[in-house]
């Protein structure tokens, strides 16, 4: 069966970073890793490394995304939690199994490989869950 | 100055446990490492281990709490993000010094001697954050 390894990253969406950096960065004093833009999802990431994890601040960079309009009607905030595991399809075999509803019922590919795939909130108890498997 | 070491849990507000249960640990496979009752919070918590971290699934035992308020208006979800840090008392003179609003001015203790404060979400792009210090 298919591990859960660790907490990947949590993402926050915000309508400015600089703002969020304020605190995440000088106040809480993460580092800032870099800022990527991730046209696949109409935003720019920055990543902040936390032990093992990451905080990730999502900028929607277009207004028509899923991420504009949740960010347009909830205001920036927690957006979701990535679950690393060491298998994604055969945990979403298993959710299947197990009747959660899925967003993505098979595994979705980055451009770096990374496989990953999203867990409807109201499987989850009302968090937005991300699966992730690092690429090998 | 304090440093931010890595997430010691993300919290999730739940009226049942056993629903969410079935999917932080039937479905994703975490162990339950053990349920408590919190009398200070008018909550019982369930723990999960994931890698660093853990989830914790907290339950509202009164309907007059902030958190049972903070249920019954939004639906079961993420309530907060804990960081644990070095020095609990230090970081809140930075965040302090830094303008940002909090909800607690000095640390508070747990009956386990684990020193804990909240930062208003207003201070951080909209997640309630706890800063959390081990108890040496």
């Amino acid at each position: 069966m298919s591990i859960s390894t660790r907490i990947n990253h949590i993402a926050l969406v915000v309508d400015d970073p600089e703002v969020a950096l304020r605190f995440w960065r000088d106040g809480l004093g993460l580092a800032l890793e870099c800022t990527e833009a991730v046209p696949e999802q109409a935003a720019e990431v920055s990543f902040l490394p936390l032990g093992e994890s990451h905080v990730e601040l999502v900028r929607p960079t277009t207004a028509d995304s899923g991420l504009a309009k949740y960010l347009a009607k909830r205001g920036p905030g927690m957006h979701h939690v990535c679950v690393e595991v060491d298998d994604v399809g055969a945990m979403l075999e298993r959710l299947k199994a197990g009747g959660f509803r899925l967003i993505d019922e098979s595994p979705r590919v980055r451009a770096n490989g990374t496989r990953y795939a999203f867990i409807h909130p109201e499987a989850t108890s009302g968090v937005l869950v991300e699966l992730y498997e690092s690429a090998r």
